[in-house]
């Protein structure tokens, strides 16, 4: 109907968000505009809001608002250990644990040939000059261990093996809280061989 | 983290987006502030725009820019027949058919107790009203065949006969394009039961 521009406009809009066709955008649209118009100027300004304000920090490339994010400018932090996560959520989870205590290199992504994510995308230069030049002493690969995220800590633990710095990767095995009953049989495996 | 606010509040804005969640919310900013930052203004603005521009159609309730819908306006409709609809979606779809040259009467929701949707949301009044006034010959009800929608139609039935008003309801049967085998019982036996 071309009355009603402004609906259709905002349908296309909400179908450019990740896993939103045209039946959610319809549905979330018709939400925002019969039951919470506040809720839609406050994701508008949200939007503009985060849009013209996050960047990404210089030093690890993680969302931050600044030159430098909260954790890379902590004085008190371990510099000779350097995290390697997919995205700042990863990033946000092992913060969490309060178990790593080190640096943090934000990939946004992860090699994925098929999707067009190259080593550019993902700051492997950025990444590689960073090991070598800061006294990094261990590179904690964390990607995910999915076939995409396997492979770029393969390549990243390959790259860094050749300039003579130390990679881990984060243990596989069983779950905590799990029983083994349930756990996939590749886990069970990586777990056993990796036994202590 | 702190530095990251902007980020904070449009996950957190995201989130009132129906059948989103907190894992989804920071799927979809993450993906706008990586992938699409055109993408984030665009949204931001058809927002706006939607939440400042769209109301209600005098007549008929449904979405529109101007004082009454393009429907409403259009002189050439028949003015005997009135087709009650839950959703401007549901509008859409009928007017898509291009079998119905009446107009519409948008109920915005349907008849939902427990989730204190009653009379006065779906604008039963103003519907009865016009069912009365302006010589509208049949109402046809077109809420959904769900336990929700059955309930609206059934109640709005009533207060219409009781005003003298005919109101007719879409038929039930075997939808168009599929094998016997594949459809409900409940379908086919309300299609036998209304066999022609």
């Amino acid at each position: 109907m071309a009355d009603t521009s402004s609906l259709d406009a905002l349908i296309q809009a909400l179908r450019r968000l990740p896993g939103v066709g045209q039946k959610s955008a319809q549905r979330m649209a018709f939400h925002l505009l019969q039951h919470d118009r506040a809720g839609a100027q406050l994701l508008s300004q949200a939007l503009a809001q985060a849009a013209g304000n996050v960047r990404h920090c210089r030093r690890c490339h993680t969302f931050t608002e600044g030159e430098l994010c909260e954790v890379c400018q902590d004085a008190t932090r371990d510099v000779t250990r350097l995290c390697v996560v997919e995205t700042p959520a990863d990033q946000a989870a092992m913060e969490r644990t309060g178990a790593f205590k080190g640096l943090y290199f934000v990939l946004m992504g992860r090699l994925s040939p098929l999707d067009g994510v190259g080593p550019r995308d993902i700051g492997m230069q950025e990444l590689l000059a960073r090991a070598e030049s800061e006294g990094v002493q261990e590179v904690i690969l964390a990607t995910s261990f999915t076939a995409e995220g396997e492979a770029t800590a393969h390549a990243l633990s390959e790259l860094l093996a050749r300039r003579g710095v130390r990679t881990t990767r984060l243990a596989r095995g069983v779950p905590v809280g799990s029983e083994l009953e349930y756990v996939d049989l590749g886990t069970i495996a990586h777990a056993l061989a990796d036994r202590r």
